[in-house]
């Protein structure tokens, strides 16, 4: 089979490494997750090898880990998403710019106007990870004593959604005439007050800012569970997903974009990128020397704490050498749960076993020569295991570096990256059009 | 009387200019509230002025405005304050850089992590303009069919205060050792669970972000009620205010400084600094007729929703050439209605009258030549109306520059007003301390 289709890439940047041994790899920089100038260098970097997106994960609590992981974290401090994404706008020209945003523990009309704002401020670069917040401490910051249970945290979700894009669809796009003869500044005939009243939000409008400039922020998702994936479905731009490897990639992605069948939405309107992580060398033995050394930087605190978190259940108290008995059910994400179960069962790992694989880095790895790591990119976009990746480095600079000037030129040689960006907004970047207004029809001639 | 004291100022920059005429006026921007570069040029113009502060004010909602006014107004699309605000810091190096949040529709954890991080990304030139929000149609966005009440405003927004300070003491500042070799990254003694349970707010902390480089950013007051005016002499560093004139700005001052002795502090840890509208011009005669002019681009129907928005209530139906009647008391700024009945009686002002001072510009201005506008303010500031100015212009960018170009060299000249920065923090450029963190005693070397 043979695909026109083409790679997008995302750089999975907050953390700049999930890997818990990055910060001590030799020529890294131990601050790299909390420093603007490393931050912006990068995102400069990222953009010199035309990446699509600079994409920051967040969480909006210091993880409740045992005193033994948390003096080990290099990411317990970080910067606040719309803070940073907004400041490295200003350094950067065309790269899209993907904040998380919690559906659970913020308000709709503070979410759209702060998307709306830093897709205007960047000209058009904003995108919206849409999440409901799995992880339960935060419910503790924000004035709940038992986390939002995950099917109400999904429906509260999806009312988020319709209010978010509601507001962002207050102004037509040619509301704002600026007239100075006449003094007048906005048409009024083309504001629409949403006046929104559902289950979980009621929200009068209009938002107080011009229609983004794409229209609407892409709207990215990451969620693995059945309702994640509906949502996604129904909703989103691009999909974040973990995803082991390439055949359960395959499931994923027939799963999803079948899902937008049944929806009648054209599949290409979502894009799916896995996690990988990339380790480059100039050979195949290099990198694995460099992904082993690595490891050799991660603790076990730091694992045993990891596999608590992956789990939703306290597991440091556990026979470390004994397999994994039968963990209750909690409210931790489910995805990330099964898929730590299924390797347990499936592989007859101890927990010592679990924690190293969890402590450093578990997921998709692609390590090798730059032509390698092509050949394993190129082979999920033909095969339909995705539509590029959200590319996760295993240290900061050097990862970066080492990815843009040598595995990018790789990938443009087969034609399967963009050599220079086509559009100037991050929906161009990923071939998406711009949503027309539901609420006015589309502007003559004028933005 | 003598003194050594300086002049602080800010830059009133949200909207760009109060005066509801000035994007028609001659030369001006007619989108210079809401395009980013002409922003981050206003912005590096008052750097180079040597300005403290650039400080946006915001609503939460689109007011409520009559159809007719709706149509004229020049503010009704603004940029987010935390994204605006941290695009600037990457183009701006020295500028305190003043945000609004609101402390009753939003959360304490994120307005602590927000400003913390705008704290980190600038270096220090953070500012926090604490608000209770005193516009009834942000509660409609929010879920709340009517505002919450003036005194539960203010006694949650003490609380709130606690909480972000609270939070922004969660890590000694010397808690991130970042140690390579032991692959310790952070001290663990050094973290502080707040553990807050209030009337209002139930927060466990800790913040997920170090402590600011500033300690806690710059907190800024602008409430002038009895409420307000105590709650900014317990907590405040700096109070925005509206005065009419001199002898109102020294009642204001002496009360507000009077409170602070009550309470121990000294006086020179709050700066109090007067909204100021500036017209200069080459002669006296130059700036007054600037200043005409810019009022002949304000429509009546401008004037008469800002009234009704100044007073609370709806005049639109009134006689616009009888007199003001009672007014029932309401929800609104107390400051604000009580500002307006006062003139009307005072003076004996019609409802049209009325409209025409509030819809251009009505409160303290400064029209005249540098010298003048110079001697001014060093009378407020030697018989102690004020700690300096928060300064308005009357258009855009040409108020900018004149005020840059031509008041500060007279200031500075004078000795009334720093020609370099001396420190690089906002804080440093007021004068005051860095705060000690509450939970831990002063690090010794390391920051």
């Amino acid at each position: 089979m043979t695909s026109t289709r083409r790679l997008h890439l995302g750089a999975f940047m907050r953390p700049v490494s999930l890997h818990t041994g990055s910060w001590r790899y030799p020529g890294a920089y131990p601050d790299a997750n909390f420093n603007f100038a490393h931050l912006a260098r990068f995102a400069q970097t990222l953009e010199r090898g035309r990446f699509d997106a600079f994409f920051m994960a967040d969480h909006l609590a210091v993880l409740n880990m045992p005193v033994n992981a948390l003096k080990r974290s290099h990411t317990v401090t970080s910067f606040e998403p719309f803070t940073l994404l907004s400041a490295l706008s200003a350094v950067t020209g065309r790269i899209g710019l993907v904040g998380t945003a919690s559906t659970t523990f913020d308000e709709p009309y503070h979410v759209a106007r702060r998307f709306a704002s830093l897709d205007h401020i960047s000209g058009g670069r904003a995108g919206w990870n849409l999440v409901t917040t799995a992880n339960p401490d935060s419910a503790l910051n924000f004035g709940l004593d038992e986390h939002v249970e995950h099917g109400e945290r999904y429906r509260r979700a999806r009312e988020f959604y319709d209010v978010v894009t509601g507001l962002w669809d207050s102004w037509s796009d040619d509301a704002f005439v600026r007239d100075v003869e006449s003094g007048i500044f906005v048409d009024p005939e083309k504001v629409h007050v949403l006046d929104h009243k559902g289950e979980h939000f009621r929200v009068r409008g209009p938002l107080n800012i011009a229609r983004p400039v794409q229209g609407w922020p892409v709207v990215v998702q990451a969620g693995s569970s059945e309702a994640g994936r509906q949502v996604a479905a129904e909703t989103a731009d691009a999909v974040f997903t973990a995803q082991p490897n390439l055949e359960a990639g395959k499931r994923f992605y027939a799963d999803v974009k079948g899902r937008l069948d049944k929806l009648g939405r054209p599949r290409e309107h979502l894009k799916i990128l896995p996690g990988a992580f990339v380790v480059v060398g100039d050979s195949l033995e290099e990198a694995r020397e460099k992904r082993a050394l690595l490891d050799t930087f991660v603790h076990y605190d730091s694992g045993i704490a990891s596999l608590s978190i992956a789990l939703g259940h306290d597991v440091s108290g556990f026979d470390p050498d004994g397999l994994l008995p039968d963990i209750p059910e909690s409210n931790a994400s489910k995805s990330s749960r099964e898929r730590v179960v299924n390797w347990a069962r499936a592989e007859q790992l101890t927990i010592r076993q679990l924690a190293q694989r969890l402590g450093g880095y578990s997921g998709l790895e692609m390590v090798g020569t730059p032509a390698m790591i092509a050949d394993q990119m190129e082979q999920w976009l033909v095969e339909e295991g995705s539509d590029g990746f959200n590319v996760m480095f295993p240290y900061l600079p050097a990862g970066v570096d080492e990815f843009v000037d040598k595995v990018v030129p790789e990938l443009q040689r087969r034609g399967i990256f963009r050599r220079e960006y086509e559009g100037s907004t991050f929906r161009e970047h990923l071939g998406l059009a711009r949503p027309e207004n539901r609420f006015f029809a589309a502007a003559q001639g004028r933005r």
